[in-house]
């Protein structure tokens, strides 16, 4: 590792020597979740591909989670998402998941969200990772908490209404939806999406 | 006309010279959907642009719609689509319209719909002749004839069903709903999709 990191220089003004660390990470994490998927990447194997301490992986992003949403680029922690859309009634599971979503996307004004679309309809490598972000991160352990059966298509099927409300919203900014206040959004589609949560399929 | 045709040389062997105004036309018509919007731009204008007939507008695109669809590269006449879909029960018309967009992207794997993800996810004018294209032509026509009220709402609301389904089917590809036969993503979206085009909202 020492002769690594001795073969290039290093900026050592005002940015933290640790930052090539970190960026060796998420280069090595792409093409790690690229190659072998979100389960078969191992945290070993990143680190060892970016020639640094798997120590550094907790360290600068708090495990493979945080590691691969960095990676991605997502500007919040899907375990907080997560979290938030868990904590209260499963019944009313699809409107806080709604409002989640929507205050995360509105922070930059669904420009994270463009740039993931160009992205996931350009390159497999994100096409991929954003399956497994879905299925794995957000949406499976969401389903797999208040719902009775069908973990899989569930998830799939919020999938499409989130993804697409994005879509609509965000980046074809299809009025009335894309200036709509947060309640008239949550109103119009919660009751679809808690369907897809909890309802009959 | 003569004079600009004139000051350019046409391939005249195996191509058409035709061919030539149809591409011209095609440019034209981005230019001015983008500056106009469908409702603004006119057959007349696009013509103008293009150094050619406005009859030439028919008689290569059978109108306005056909031109802006062969501009989008959208691979099916909307015009067929909403009749597809308004040809029976309005309590039917979510299935039919699933079905008939599933069949129009199967055709060639999602390749097309990827393709226009990618486009209007890149370029602010592939945005607007999709808002276009959705409100106008294919979601504000089928709801304008089955639905009670809020028309534009509920067309943009379809827009994120629709939209969200191809994104993770063709694009993203996810599991059960990549390789899930047409009755399957039926069964579990239609009854969602209908709510938008005719329930309460």
């Amino acid at each position: 590792m020492a002769d690594k990191r001795g073969s290039r220089p290093h900026p050592r003004g005002r940015r933290p020597a640790g930052e090539n660390t970190r960026a060796a990470l998420l280069d090595a994490a792409r093409a790690e979740f690229t190659e072998r998927g979100f389960d078969g990447a191992t945290v070993r194997a990143i680190a060892q591909r970016a020639g640094v301490d798997a120590a550094m992986v907790n360290h600068w992003f708090g495990g493979k989670d945080g590691l691969f949403v960095a990676a991605m680029e997502i500007p919040v922690n899907p375990e907080e998402i997560v979290h938030r859309i868990l904590d209260g009634d499963p019944q009313q599971a699809a409107e806080r998941l709604l409002r989640t979503f929507l205050s995360v996307w509105d922070t930059n004004g669904g420009g994270a969200l463009t740039a993931l679309a160009r992205s996931v309809a350009s390159h497999e490598q994100a096409a991929q990772m954003m399956r497994e972000f879905l299925s794995g991160m957000v949406f499976g352990p969401v389903v797999s908490a208040v719902a009775p059966d069908q973990l899989e298509l569930r998830a799939a099927l919020c999938g499409t209404q989130v993804l697409g409300l994005g879509m609509i919203r965000y980046v074809i900014r299809l009025e009335p939806l894309a200036s709509a206040e947060h309640n008239t959004v949550v109103a119009a589609i919660a009751p679809n999406l808690q369907r897809y949560l909890t309802g009959v399929l």
